[in-house]
């Protein structure tokens, strides 16, 4: 019975298309926690938090969504502390949109995995070893717990490569997990006031038979929004493009695409191209720590030596903080101090970098001159100069 | 023939009493750089950045003047670096006053030291062993590279405990050095347009005696201010007071004092108590990024599990943004996930915590209600409840 007030809302997330550019599109996703402009990329928040930086310094830099890990927060810590606090967005305070992955791609991949059946996948936790046991219905339990604004469906990533048949399986196992994460989602109702969609999430390897017949059955099923999995996890780049494409022919145009932890600069551009929406990868953040930033001429490794007196900003066309206020010496001194300052300042500079890319990749559709922008664009960055790793 | 023109401003600096409040003032510092209000506490930017926080962010918790620490920076970037970016003001982006010190602490306590002579000091590096000597102009040299607004004469710390003649005799030298750094500050000029100023350092360790013959002989050379050097270095508590008031009872009211390396909540109050005016200490920071957040209710240790559900911020009372919003079951979150986001929120924390409590210690002095107020806040502060470490 207290389900149903909410039956109208389930399906309430709204993605207006604005404009098109060959296969390329701007659109907005409207939440109940603001509007984010498409494409986008998101930045991860895998345990509740940027790795350094500060959710007011995220809306510096442009982002609009984050994207959180399901598998990560309901083993620590734990959903009974996150509903207490009255969800996800107010335990980590971070007012705007949050997309949840299922945990599925964790559970594969980082989890002692215990063994999978047609109703679950039991797994031990990579941090004490307890067992746990995730279900298509549990996973939205535990994401209408979290409160995000964009739940997906549990999955099966299929590792790379894998065969035909067991691709296949998987897959079949992925569409009826997926029926049964949108029969739970009808029949429970979020906890905080805002609406959540669901978006379901197309399998299938490398296969394009498999891909297709995928993308068709959960696009029969009308979700809210289609996210594309098991890419970017060691196929050819050319497989990666083919396979997207192949995906965005099928997914509805009046639905957001998600590509799933895709990638470098190179690759979300071409996958705009190609027709996708949203993009999460953990790249700029990661990279940053290490010492590598992103700029408009390709990537640097701030630790060589040719920066040691280079008093010039990482990006002279970047507007960061970072970029605005110190200079490639500075950096490179606070690298090699072991500052943590350094780790700050690059992930503010790298997440401003890959935000400004989609927000510019946006303007370009918008203005019917991707295809030109791209190709420019690309010329800088790639060959990536200056790599030194 | 450079230097003439100087010589007019090398004693510039101001230094205003504002208030007294039995032997506690409240005074300002004037640089070209800013006014510094005193009391005051300076965060440590040994290596020419506080760790884990933003020069923006330090302006935001009430810093009005860094420290900076010549050895390490004379080491790593090196001067050559720093003069070629303008100075240290402008490598790490910190506009606002700074004040650096001889590097003769860490000379004695960090690296492998290879001999001191009365002439200067000879050391090997910390970092590569490589061979550097330190005298008295040359420290003032350095400083006048790093730009900083108040320079310090290069110093033997004696450490703890010493005998009286070992004492004694580091004293005369520490003596001699502060008289030839005076010397060498006359001879040279600022780089950077700004005026700079030379402090000198009282030592003698525990001795009533050494210490008084110290002052003496440092405030008859009129400097522009005095440090009070060789405490918070392992004597008992009461010793570093006697010293200090020993120590200010004989130093110029009409110029600032600086006690150096302290210290605890409790150790500042005191010895604003006992007329000091200016304070450093890598407390806050340190133990910030070691889980220790200090209240206005005593330290806690956020690694705790009492604080697990905890959805109260950090300090009630306590308005940095870490406090307005996040809870303590989030920063505990945090440091149990090792997320360096709880690094940067507990450094925010603790500075605004100290700088606070120097704001708040000048406005009772300034309303003539300083020594019911210290006690009032250390009733709370001290036994320091909650601590667990």
């Amino acid at each position: 019975m207290i389900f149903l007030p909410y039956l109208g809302i389930i399906l309430s997330l709204k993605f207006t298309l604005h404009n098109t550019d060959g296969a390329a599109r701007a659109g907005a996703l409207q939440t109940d926690r603001g509007e984010v402009p498409t494409p986008i990329f998101m930045p991860v928040g895998t345990q509740g938090a940027v790795k350094a930086i500060e959710p007011r310094e995220l809306r510096e830099v442009g982002a609009r969504i984050l994207l959180g890990n399901t598998y990560h927060l309901c083993l620590r810590p734990g959903t009974d502390l996150i509903e207490r606090a009255g969800g996800l967005h107010r335990f980590i305070g971070w007012d705007h949109p949050i997309l949840t992955d299922s945990g599925g791609y964790q559970v594969f991949s980082l989890s002692d995995l215990r063994g999978i059946d047609p109703d679950g996948v039991n797994f031990k936790s990579h941090l004490d070893g307890s067992v746990h046991r995730f279900t298509p219905e549990s996973v939205v339990d535990i994401q209408r717990s979290l409160g995000s604004d964009v739940m997906m469906v549990l999955d099966e990533c299929a590792p790379y490569p894998c065969d035909e048949e067991y691709a296949s399986r998987s897959n079949d196992l992925t569409v009826r997990w997926a029926d049964r994460c949108r029969s739970r989602m009808e029949q429970t109702a979020p906890l905080y006031g805002a609406s959540q969609s669901l978006f379901a999430i197309v399998q299938g390897s490398v296969y394009p038979g498999i891909r297709q017949a995928s993308a068709r059955a959960l696009v029969a099923m009308d979700f809210e929004g289609y996210a594309i999995g098991g890419l970017s996890v060691g196929e050819p780049v050319e497989a990666m493009y083919a396979i997207t494409e192949l995906c965005t022919g099928i997914l509805p145009e009046a639905k957001p695409r998600y590509l799933m932890g895709v990638g470098t600069p190179q690759n979300i551009l071409e996958s705009i191209a190609r027709g996708v929406d949203m993009f999460d990868c953990v790249m700029p953040t990661r990279n940053g720590r290490n010492a590598t930033f992103f700029t408009r001429k390709g990537k640097i490794n701030i630790r060589n030596a040719r920066f040691a007196t280079d008093l010039a900003p990482i990006d002279e066309a970047c507007e960061c903080y970072a970029c605005r206020t110190f200079s490639r010496a500075y950096l490179r001194h606070l690298f090699k101090s072991q500052e943590i300052l350094g780790l700050q300042l690059a992930t503010i500079h790298n997440l401003s970098f890959y935000l400004w890319l989609t927000a510019e990749a946006r303007k370009a559709i918008c203005e019917k001159r991707f295809a030109p922008w791209q190709k420019s664009i690309l010329s800088e960055l790639v060959p990536e100069v200056g790599e030194d790793e």
